[in-house]
C-alpha cells in the first residue's frame, strides 16, 4: 500500500496517546500523522515495505534500562537513526467523564505503568491494579466500555484523544522517570530531507564485534578516549551463533564529519570484527 | 518458617521441571530439595527470611541476552555468588502418555520457548502454538487438565516430574541456546561451606558506577588490561536517582586473593564512586 510522498506516516508501538506519540510529535512535527503497530518488530516492518516515511523506536528508559529488542533490530533492520528525544512519562490516573475519584475500584494499566505508581496504590488500599496490555489502550478500553468505577494509568495525550477526564495528574513515584526514542528513516527519505536546524552537538550511534581475545574492548574504547571522544552509553547484546561473545552498541557525543571522528572510526575498524554505524544525529535536549 | 540448616532447600523461579531445575541439581546436587517461586523477587525474599539455602539465579542467555532485572537484583539484595553453571536449553515437544504426534492440535508454552521452535510451527502448521505462563507449568497443565490434543515444550526433567511422555526431542531451531545461572546464598552460608574442589580457574562479579566525565570507563577497564586480566562481560544498567548515568556489573577471569586482583581492584576503587564485589566463584564449563 505505497501512498504519495508527502502523506505517509511514522510508525509507532501501542495505541494511539501512548508515549511515542508524544515522542512522534517532538521528532516530526506537531500535526505528525502516525500508524499504531502491535508489536516493535511491526514498525520496521512498515519502514521494509514503504507505508511509513519513519519510525519512533524507544531504545532506554532511566528506570527500567534499555529497550533491549529495539537494539536488536537496529541491528538486524538497516534504517539510520536521524533523530533522538526524551520524553518525561508522567503518569495520569484517568477515567471517563463523570466518574468520581470516589467511584474508582480498579485501575487499569500496563504493568510497567502500574508498577511505577506504587505509592499511589499503597496510598489508596481500595483500587485494584489491573494489568491490561498498552497504558493508552487502557484508557480506550474505558471510555468504550463505558466504565464507571475504573480508571486507566495513562499520558495526558491518551486522555485527550479518547475524551477522558485525569483525576490525578503525575502519579508516578519516581519523576526521574524519561524514555529516550529515536527516529528512524529510510536511507533514501533520510538523503532527501536532512535533519533541519543548526545543530552545534551530535551524537553517533554504531555496533561493532570484536575478536574473542583479552583486552580488546577497553583497546576498542581506546579509539574514543585517546581522542577525548566522550562516550555516552555502552550497550552488550549476546551474538548469534557465537555463546558468551557479545555485540556492543555505543554512543558518543561527535560527528562521523570531524576529523577527529574519522580517525576514530578508522581505529575502531582496525580493532573489530566487524562494525556498522547505525546514525549520526543532533544530540536531544 | 526457619526450619533445620540441613533440611533448608534452594529457591527457584517456575514450576518444578523448569530449566532452573536442572541447573539447581549441577549446582548444588542430584538430590536437590527446591523450592519454586513465582517471581525472581521472591527467591531473594526467601532467602532473606532465612527459608531457604540458596537461590539458582539465571542470568543471561545466549539468545535472549542478559536477565535484567536479576541484575538489578544483585545489587538490591547483598547475597554473594558462589557458583555458577550453563544449561543447554533443550526444548521437547511433551505430551501426555498415549496421545500420539498424529492428535496434536495445540502446544502450550512460554511465549519465549514457542519462538524457539519456529521451525517446527513452520513444518507443522496444523499445530497451533499457544501462549502459557511457563515452559514446565504447561506440562504440569497437559497433565492435571487431561488433554489428549495438546502438548506442551518443556525440558526433559519437565516430562520427567509429571509423568508425562516425549513425542519429539530437541526441537529448537538454535542448537546454541544456553543459559547461565548462578547460585547465591547467604553470607553465613558462604562462609560456612565453602567451594568444594581444586578449581584452577576463577570468575570475579563486580558492580560499580563512575563519575560522569569523559574517558571514565576506558580508565576503569584499565585497572583490568593493564593487568592482563581477561574480562568476561560487561552489563550496564540504569542508575536510579541519575537520569543517563548507569550502573557497570563486570565478570572478570581471577579470584580475588591473586596479588594481580587485589592491585587492579584497589585501582578501580580509586576511580569509581562506588564498587562492590558481588561474588568471586569457580569459572563454570
Amino acid at each position: 500500500m505505497k501512498r504519495s510522498r508527502q502523506k505517509l506516516p511514522v510508525a509507532f508501538q501501542g495505541e494511539r496517546g501512548a508515549f511515542s506519540q508524544e515522542a512522534a510529535r517532538r521528532l516530526v512535527g506537531p500535526d505528525v500523522e502516525v500508524l499504531p503497530c502491535l508489536r516493535f518488530e511491526d514498525m520496521f516492518r512498515r519502514l521494509e515495505e514503504g507505508d511509513v516515511e519513519g519510525a519512533i523506536v524507544p531504545i532506554e528508559n532511566t528506570l527500567a534500562g534499555s529497550v533491549h529488542e529495539n537494539y536488536d533490530h537496529l541491528q538486524n533492520f538497516n534504517f539510520p537513526i536521524v533523530a533522538e528525544t526524551s520524553v518525561r512519562i508522567v503518569h495520569n490516573l484517568i477515567a471517563a467523564p463523570g466518574v468520581p475519584f470516589s467511584k474508582l475500584k480498579r485501575v487499569f494499566s500496563h504493568p510497567v505503568a502500574l508498577n511505577q505508581c506504587l505509592d499511589f496504590f499503597l496510598r489508596n488500599t481500595g483500587i485494584e491494579k489491573t494489568p491490561f496490555y498498552d497504558t493508552a489502550g487502557s484508557v480506550k478500553m474505558i471510555m468504550e466500555e463505558n466504565l464507571r468505577d475504573a480508571g486507566a494509568i495513562a499520558s495526558s495525550v491518551a486522555a485527550e484523544i479518547y475524551g477522558a477526564r485525569i483525576l490525578r495528574r503525575s502519579i508516578e513515584d519516581d519523576r526521574q522517570n524519561y524514555t529516550r526514542f529515536f527516529l528512524l528513516r529510510t536511507p533514501e527519505y533520510a538523503a532527501k530531507y536532512p535533519v533541519a536546524g543548526n545543530h552545534t552537538t551530535w551524537k553517533t550511534t554504531l555496533v561493532f564485534t570484536l575478536r574473542n581475545v583479552p583486552g580488546t574492548l577497553f583497546r576498542a574504547l581506546s579509539a574514543f578516549a585517546l581522542r577525548d571522544l566522550n562516550m555516552a552509553k555502552i550497550e552488550s547484546r549476546p551474538l548469534r551463533g557465537k555463546p558468551w561473545e557479545y555485540l556492543f552498541y555505543l554512543d558518543f557525543i561527535g560527528n562521523v564529519d570531524d576529523p577527529n571522528v574519522v580517525n576514530a572510526l578508522d581505529h575502531l575498524r582496525e580493532l573489530a570484527d566487524y562494525m556498522r554505524i547505525l546514525g549520526c544525529y543532533p544530540k536531544g535536549a
